[in-house]
C-alpha cells in the first residue's frame, strides 16, 4: 500500500480545524485527547474527561481515514489488510484541538478526529433503541404535533425518536383528507409495499381479502407474520371514525412474554421451540413461514410474538406436544387480552398512530358500521429507515451519533 | 360456538368429491385414508401407505374448514378456540374416497380433505429449501432459457426451484435490452426497493455512490448487510461485457463458514460472537447495522456471512478482543478467497444471473473501461416472493405442496 500522496490533512475551514474523516455525519463529542501511550504496536487513548480506551495499530490502519485508504466518493473503505503487511506505528502525537496524528513505520500517516475516535471506539449507537420500556396500561402515549413534525428536522427527529423508544406515538392536528399519510411517511421513506399493496385503506369492504377489511372485533395481533421478515413498523391514519365501537388496543409484546416467562416457564419454553406455520393466501399470493410463536434473537431474548389467529396456519407436531402448545398458547392468549398490558386510544379523525409490529399487538374492538363511519389509511416502514432518517435529522440539527 | 349452519359438504362438481377445505391449493396427496381410531379424545389416522398421524381433538377443531369457523372470503381463521369449551370428539368415520368426518358433542362437524390432512399433519412443507448442497468450484452453474421461463408456470416453477436449490442460475438467450430484466423479475414479484432504487445499473459512473459503480475489481461480498435484514437474492443482466476482464465470481459462504469451522473453530466462534457495525452513507440516507460476521440462526446453524470490506464498518472491542477478531477475520478472508469455494463464470450479453444474496457472496474481476463496455442492471428479491411464486406456479401446475 503506497503512502498517501497527500500526507495528513486538516480541514482548512471552520474554527474547529478538525482531521477529515470522509464521514457526513460530525460526531463532535466537544471532547479533545488528553494523553496518549504508545506501547509495543498498541495504542492507548485518553480523552479529557478521563475515558480511555486501548487498541492494536490494525484497528487505525484499518479504519484510516485519509484518500486512499477509503473512497473519497463512495465514502467506502478501499483499504484491504489482509494484503498489507501488518502495519507497524512508528509515531503517535496529538495535535490540533487534541486531535491525533499517527505515522507508520512505511511512512503511511493520518489524523484521526478526537469526536470520531471517542464515538467508534467507545460510545457506541446502541443507544437509539436501547431497552426499551416495558409499558402496561397506565403508559400515556404520547402525542405530537403534526405541524411540528412536518415543519423541522428537529420535530421529526423527536418523533421518530419516541416511536423507536416507546414502541408507538401518535401524531395530532393532521388534515383527515386522503393523501395525508403520505406526506407525512415520505419524511422518511416509501412506504414498505406487501401483499396489500404500498397502502391500504382499514374500512368495511364488500369483498374483504383480510378479516381487517371487516367490521368484526380483531383481537391483539401482529400483522404479516406469515413473511419471514414481518414489516417493522405500521402507520394508521385516522379519516373517520364515528360508528360505535371501533376503539384501538395496544398491547405491550415483550411485556406479555416476560410474564409468561415467570409465571410459566415452561410454556413459555414450549411456545419458543415448536414452528408453527403461518400463511396468508389469495389468488394472487401464498406466503407462509415457519417459525415459533415467541421468537427469540440470537442471545436468547424475547424478539417478537408470532401471534395472529387468522394468520396462523397448521401445528405439525406429535399429540404430546401439541397438546402442550395448545395449553401454552391458551395461557399466552390470555395474558395477551389481560388490560394490564394494553392501552386503548380512540383515534379521532386527524390523527395518526405508528407503531412497532415487533414490540407491540394492536387490534380494535367490533363497531357498526350501519352507526356510523370508520376508515384509517395504513402502510409500513422498515426499522432500517427510521433509524436511517432519525441520523440524518440529527445530523441536520447538529446531534450527531 | 354454534354449529355449523350447513354442516358437512363435500365439493359437488368433478369426479373426487373432495371435502371443501377452504384453501386454494389441492394439497392432493392421492393417498386415501386406509383406517382411525379415536380414543381419549385423540384421533390416529392411517393413510394406505402405512403412514400414521395421532392428534387431540383441539387439533381438528382449531382446524375445522367450516365456513364459520374459518372465513369464505378471506380464508383466514375465525374459531377462537380460548372462548370454547374443549372441544370433544364424539364421532370420526372415513367418508368418500377415503376422507375424514368428525362430528364434536356440541353438534359441530366438519369434513377433512384426506391429501389436505396428511401435507398438514405429515409432510411438512421444509423441503422447498432443505439441505441446500455445499457446492464448490466444480458446480456447474444450472442454466435455463429464458423463453421457458417467460413462457409456462411450469419453466417459471423449474427455475424458482433451481435458485431456492443451488442459490444460483443463469438464464440465457434473454434480449440484451433494457428493460428485460423487469419482465423477468415482475413473473415474481416489483423489485425490492433499496438506498439504490427499484433498480441500479451496474456500470462505471462518472461520480459512484459505490464500489460497484467503478471498473475496480470487487473481492466477493454479500450486498447491502449493512441492513438489518439484507435483502434475500440479487438479479444481475447483463446487457454488454466486452471489456477486457470483467469475469464474475460466485463463492459459496456457507462451504466457507463451514471450512472455518473446521479449521478454526475459535476463530469461528470469535467471528459469530462479535457484533461489528456494517454501514453506507450518503446525502440521503445513513444505514447502519451492528451483527456478527458470522450470522448464527436460532439453532445456532449459519445464516450467512456479513462479508463486505466496504460496508464493514468499525469495530468496537477492547484491544486483546481486537486483535483477536483481526486475526480470525484475515482466515476467514482467505478462505474467502480459496479457488475451492467459487465458480467463475463470465457473463455474455443476454444472460441473466439470479443468486441467493444469503449464501452466496458475489464479486467481479476488475475491468479495463478504455478496452470496452460492461454494463448490468439489477434488483433484488424477497425470499417470501419467490417461495410465494413458486407455490402458484405449481398450484397453477397442480403440484402444490
Amino acid at each position: 500500500m503506497a503512502p498517501s500522496q497527500e500526507g495528513p490533512k486538516e480541514e482548512k475551514t471552520g474554527p474547529a480545524k478538525r482531521p477529515v474523516m470522509l464521514d457526513l455525519a460530525s460526531y463532535s463529542s466537544g471532547q479533545r485527547l488528553r494523553s496518549l501511550d504508545l506501547s509495543a504496536n498498541i495504542l492507548t487513548l485518553t480523552w479529557e474527561d478521563g475515558a480511555e480506551v486501548t487498541l492494536p495499530a490494525l484497528w487505525f490502519r484499518d479504519n484510516c481515514p485519509c484518500g486512499s485508504c477509503r473512497h473519497e466518493e463512495t465514502l467506502e473503505r478501499r483499504y484491504l489488510f489482509l494484503d498489507d503487511a501488518p502495519p507497524h506505528l512508528e509515531t503517535a502525537e496529538l495535535v490540533g484541538e487534541g486531535h491525533l496524528r499517527l505515522r507508520y513505520a512505511d511512512g503511511h500517516g493520518a489524523d484521526f478526529d478526537a469526536g470520531w475516535l471517542r464515538h467508534h471506539a467507545l460510545d457506541l449507537p446502541a443507544s437509539l433503541e436501547a431497552d426499551p420500556p416495558l409499558w402496561g396500561a397506565e403508559h400515556e402515549i404520547a402525542r405530537l404535533s403534526h405541524a411540528r413534525v412536518m415543519g423541522s428536522e428537529a420535530g421529526l427527529s423527536e418523533w421518530l425518536g419516541v416511536i423507536l423508544r416507546d414502541g408507538l406515538a401518535i401524531l395530532e392536528g393532521m388534515p383527515a383528507e386522503p393523501g395525508e399519510m403520505l406526506k407525512v411517511v415520505r419524511r422518511v421513506q416509501e412506504p414498505k409495499p406487501t401483499n396489500f399493496g404500498p397502502t391500504f385503506e382499514v374500512m368495511t369492504h364488500p369483498k374483504p381479502v383480510s378479516s381487517a377489511y371487516t367490521a368484526m372485533g380483531l383481537e391483539p395481533h401482529a400483522d404479516l407474520i406469515n413473511y419471514a421478515v414481518p414489516p417493522d413498523f405500521q402507520v394508521l391514519a385516522c379519516l373517520k371514525n364515528d360508528a360505535t365501537g371501533g376503539g384501538s388496543v395496544f398491547v405491550n409484546a415483550h411485556a406479555v412474554a416476560k410474564a409468561l416467562s415467570e409465571t410459566s416457564p415452561d410454556s413459555f419454553e414450549v411456545l419458543a421451540q415448536t414452528p408453527v406455520e403461518f400463511r396468508f393466501h389469495d389468488e394472487t399470493c401464498d406466503i407462509r413461514h415457519q417459525a415459533p410463536v415467541i421468537e427469540l434473537d440470537r442471545s436468547g431474548q424475547v424478539r417478537r410474538l408470532r401471534f395472529n389467529n387468522w394468520l396462523r396456519g397448521t401445528l405439525a407436531a406429535p399429540s404430546w406436544r401439541a397438546a402442550a402448545w395448545y395449553a401454552a398458547y391458551a395461557e399466552l392468549w390470555a395474558l395477551v387480552r389481560d388490560p394490564r398490558f394494553r392501552v386503548t386510544p380512540r383515534l379521532k379523525a386527524g390523527e395518526m398512530v405508528v407503531f412497532d409490529n415487533v414490540r407491540v399487538l394492536h387490534g380494535r374492538e367490533a363497531y357498526d358500521p350501519t352507526s356510523g363511519g370508520r376508515h384509517l389509511q395504513g402502510c409500513y416502514l422498515d426499522r432500517d429507515w427510521i433509524l436511517s432518517r432519525l441520523r440524518l435529522a440529527e445530523r441536520a440539527s447538529g446531534q450527531d451519533r
